[in-house]
């Protein structure tokens, strides 16, 4: 039962050879939700070993080209591989209308693409399956933009094995226990946290990128266990942040901390900083110590706590 | 006076790790003129050293994204960095079109597009500048495509120093040798070819991609120095490169050789060479043994062949 980030590019705007801009992959129970698709990205899915036939929905946090310009191409090439089942893609307007307008260039699509246009003012859920679902969250950026937060369902109670033997629990007994229900016996009543529990705590994750500082967003991801944040600049490059609709290492580690987020991941690195994210990590780490550089292909695992009582 | 290919990227549609899709730069006399512009591209021009600012012409063969992702990150990068004199996109219908409804995408973009639709029935000049000329050429692909032939124009006549010396001429008579007429003295005429000179041949490059063998292009590319053909398939898959609207490399030899060329450049290899590309190169050698992989970042120089009398 996976839950787990895989980040495929953390650059910004502005290309810097051997790094890729923003993307990265959340693998939630061996579904793979990708989010945001700058150039590259269908590569960086491919070295990365993401299987594309698992890929069936689309988050892009905004219509600027850093996370946008590589969706083109991947479009395309799950249709050169003979995909047939849909691809959702999420994101604001005007994106449908773009890709509609370059339907000469994916005439010959063997698969539907159905669009969903996120309300980058609202916080709200996007999107539901069985095990988890997606909110947007309105972020603060030079043009409308949103971030996802993807939360686990509570997942069904469990009943102990150790319970069944003991009580020799009958299929009834079970059934009643995994809906939460006490068990009766001889007017006797055997409490249900006694035999049955949670397997795991949900998890969550919310990507905000781009943003400038948001109390929004402070309150979306109030106890997120991972939390990406963009830190597009150093603390000494405040005023551009600010004047950019970016934040600084500073500023994510703030929200961070004021969320409650158990751990904090920065990208959207500046290409002035080229390989020295470190810096940026540190600047973040004197407000948020858990805070780890973003960088692509580190895996970011969030295990499943045990809530056994 | 450069007349130089670099190939920024020889893959076919399907992406490959390592491997960028179509594009190349030829560099005339220290101005770049980009054709092709799959995803990446961008990234490939900085790698290789390609001055951004001495790019303001590109000229896009046909609307498949192998040969036009990287397009949109380019023309946003150039934004970015500053540039505002005017970029000029050759391209077939409707690339304007698209490019007009990615506007969000480019709505503070501080230079001008100017788009210039090419015709991909006709062989037509398409092109020119001081020294040189561009023409456009049909190409039999599964949509409107085409080719471009570049070539210099005839260079401006040199006087030699030798016979300036030697022949004491005045400015006038060095002046009229320039314009290429004889020099007339006490009733003697001295030849304008004893005392002038062309300093070089004119150069010439065609890039044929995508295109399956045809006929036209042999007639368009005639005599040409260097030419770019695609080579998708070896001939094993002679079928698939027809049904594709492809050639073989057998194929990209023969029009070489029945052209008159005088070297030849495959690529557009497809996936399942992978890097084997040395079997492509050894079919096309046993019809045109001057044929070259046109492997990312190789470079293929012309040189000026002097021409004095």
């Amino acid at each position: 039962m996976n839950f787990r980030l895989t980040i495929l590019g953390s650059a910004s705007a502005l290309p810097v050879v051997g790094k890729y801009p923003t993307a990265c992959v959340l693998d939630v129970h061996e579904q793979f939700f990708l989010i945001d698709a700058g150039e590259g990205v269908q590569k960086q899915l491919i070295r990365y070993g993401i299987p594309l036939h698992k890929l069936n929905n689309i988050f892009i946090t905004h219509l600027h080209g850093d996370h946008l310009f590589g969706l083109f191409g991947l479009v395309s090439t799950l249709g050169l591989t003979g995909r047939e089942h849909p691809l959702h893609i999420y994101a604001p307007a005007p994106l449908e209308r773009i890709m509609d307008s370059m339907d000469p260039l994916f005439s010959d699509m063997p698969y539907p693409i159905e669009y969903h246009t996120v309300d980058t003012e609202r916080c709200e859920p996007i999107f539901e399956n069985k095990a988890m679902t997606v909110t947007a969250i309105p972020l603060s950026h030079r043009v409308p933009a949103c971030g996802y937060l993807f939360r686990e369902k509570i997942p069904p109670l469990n009943v102990s094995k150790d319970a069944i033997t003991e009580l020799s629990l009958t299929l009834e007994e079970i059934c009643a226990a995994k809906n939460g229900l006490d068990i009766i016996r001889d007017g006797k009543t055997i409490p249900n946290e006694r035999i049955a529990y949670r397997p795991y705590e949900p998890r969550s994750f919310a990507f905000c990128s781009d943003t400038a500082y948001s109390e929004t967003v402070v309150d979306a991801v109030h106890g997120v266990d991972l939390l990406y944040h963009e830190a597009t600049f150093a603390s000494t490059e405040a005023e551009r942040a600010e004047r950019t609709g970016h934040s600084t290492a500073r500023q994510a580690a703030t929200v961070a901390s004021q969320a409650g987020a158990e751990r904090l991941v920065i990208g959207h690195f500046s290409s002035r900083y080229k390989d020295n994210h470190e810096m940026l990590v540190q600047e973040a780490r004197e407000v948020f110590p858990e805070t780890y550089p973003g960088e692509q292909g580190c895996v970011f695992e969030i295990k499943a706590k045990c809530v056994r009582h």
